[in-house]
């Protein structure tokens, strides 16, 4: 599935439930930044080594891909009632990076 | 592009640079926290009106399009260190959420 | 009581469970940010006019008071650890403000 | 100064600049949140022993006392806005967490 079918499904989705009149820029920022602030609980005690083997551990696992999808979802909302392209932005703040810190060379 | 593609992108672009030594899943939990909350302060002003318009002002516009891209720039590297299928696990959240929020019955 | 009280209680309370381990400003400032993110997802369906009388309904008010003491739990440890002085970095940038935002004339 | 009149001061702020109309549970909320992600974003990159030694590098400690000052801020707005005593609501949530985390014993 594509990032548009995800997009797709999940207008559908907020449309069946009648969610449109929720689904403002301003709330759906909120939303994503309440969904980061959960996926990044989920770090904040560990070592960097104990975060680096989070998907080791089945309960922790479910939640780090529960908490990714919950950010990812109001960011794929947010993006449609913007009429933001998701991919052709990544890419365009990628060509500009590519810029701003060229690559190490190795001599 | 797909979202793979982008991801293959993204890990290329930082092994370039040295870069994933920084990569970590608490780092990039970090970094994907304080860009939703760049991302959330670009409206934390407005009216829900002026949020509505936002991609109306080519110059909020552009910053808001910037925020997005950089959410998603982290959470896709976030999702490609801790081998997580961002799609499928989207795709896994939408359906427990059919299940808890039945759509609104009409008729 | 002062805030420097509070910052002493909560210390002595981290000390009293070995946690000034986990208190590391990296963690703290992560705890934080995870707070911030539930405090504003108590706000973020609610229209402007809901989230002014949110102190009205006594369970979502008690939410309210319990995620905005958690900020500033986090806040104060982060504070101390630190050791930067809370109410002297607020009004060294409030001083700032001033300069910044000259206040609105009234003629 | 007491966190009182930090609040009073903040109050006084506002009104002089006619940002009372801006300053609603749910914006300053949202403010919030962005300050705390621009405080965790200036720790996101540093090893854990590099976080903690922030405060040794002045330009890195000026910034992270500036973001902690504008958390402070909008944190003092919030509660005065809702009409919640911080100090009251913190030490509430202590005695609440004294009683689901008992202090380790030490024989």
């Amino acid at each position: 599935m594509s990032l548009t079918d995800l997009s797709t499904r999940l207008r559908d989705f907020a449309a069946a439930r009648d969610w449109h009149q929720f689904h403002t820029p301003k709330n759906l920022a909120m939303a994503l930044s309440g969904e980061a602030g959960e996926l990044v609980s989920l770090f904040q005690w560990l070592t960097p080594e104990q975060a680096a083997a989070a998907m080791d551990d089945p309960g922790l696992a479910a939640n780090v891909s529960d908490e990714i999808a919950d950010v990812l979802i109001y960011l794929v909302r947010l993006a449609d009632v913007l009429d933001v392209d998701l991919i052709k932005a990544a890419n365009a703040k990628i060509d500009r990076n590519e810029t701003r810190f060229p690559p190490v060379s190795r001599g």
